[in-house]
């Protein structure tokens, strides 16, 4: 499959595509990193992505980003800013994107634990995951040609809490949160909100 | 208690005031006929209302408009539109409006079935409401001196159903819908998603 990997220099963004590259030819884009640019909070940056790739098998979308602050100091600014961004900028990955995947592709958004579980700060982020993931049901309903719409809600990822200087222990380490996208990618499912769990095989738990 | 119902002029608006009126002062507020005017899409709206009332112990909302239409047909100004309306519209109605509520007092807001069970035409309804239950669920964790953050999701209203020409025996009753807001309003939980159901008691099965 030719997979589209958008915020391809991220945490996840690399795990995945890293998973992915095995069997699949991968074409990265990001913000500022990668040889395809895009800057998802710009419709027109979108389109212009899709037209330079032609047609691809699936877009992941490991990108977008949304502000977390105490409620009180999110300015109406920030919460323009992480609608326009993961939100929005998710959602028009595919309603832009629906004529340049092919029959039976799909997409594979990123929203996030704080959907469903907030924690203080998290006001316009969960806002902002959880309308991705209502989103991404409906959109599901009304992709052509059996596109497949699906969304990953990573928990909290080891190497990013040991970025922040925080107990990583909690996390998933980026690798494991990468296999969900990749099942995502390969398997039939649409209109799925997909949580990456802690492996329970022996082999592999970390 | 002292309510604030924005949106009171609506079909599950005006259920809601009947609801609380016995044993509460309802003042409504709404965007052309009620004695107190509101667009809760425009922030300089809701803060002269708020400094228009007062103090109050709760304010319900069941005000916003979101774009139901086919998602293809769905343009970037609908998608604008409804976040704008339904969505930041009631996020700003509890942002802007923390001040005026008493110590323990509440936020009960709408959201709608379809946050959870989409239908096709519902993406960016579904997107809304969706949002607006993760912003609710994240604002409760950091509302000050007890204040309380809930929403209503209703499921088709008979009204509604029978107004859009709709076999209604799928609906529930507005006033029944009502009643839900009332526990919103008079109960102690918060950063909750409530779901009203059919009442199962015998006598006021319809």
């Amino acid at each position: 499959m030719r997979i589209l990997v958008v915020g391809a220099t991220g945490t996840i963004g690399r795990a995945v595509c890293d998973a992915l590259s095995p069997r699949h030819e991968v074409v990265r884009a990001s913000r500022h990193r990668s040889a395809l640019r895009v800057d998802i909070a710009q419709p027109d940056s979108i389109r212009a992505l899709y037209q330079a790739m032609g047609r691809v098998d699936a877009v992941v979308s490991a990108a977008g980003e949304a502000r977390f602050a105490p409620l009180s100091t999110l300015r109406d600014e920030d919460f323009a800013f992480s609608l326009a961004n993961k939100l929005m900028g998710q959602v028009n990955l595919v309603r832009l994107g629906f004529d340049s995947v092919s029959d039976g592709g799909g997409f594979v958004l990123t929203s996030g634990v704080l959907a469903r579980s907030p924690m203080p700060g998290s006001a316009a982020v969960s806002l902002v995951n959880a309308g991705l993931e209502g989103f991404a049901r409906a959109a599901a309903l009304e992709a052509p040609r059996g596109v497949r719409v699906n969304v990953v809600s990573p928990p909290w990822v080891t190497e990013t809490l040991r970025a922040l200087g925080m107990d990583p222990r909690p996390g998933l380490p980026a690798a494991q949160v990468a296999q969900t996208y990749v099942q995502a990618v390969e398997g039939r499912q649409t209109g799925e909100v997909l949580e990456p769990k802690k492996d329970s095989r022996p082999a592999t738990r970390l």
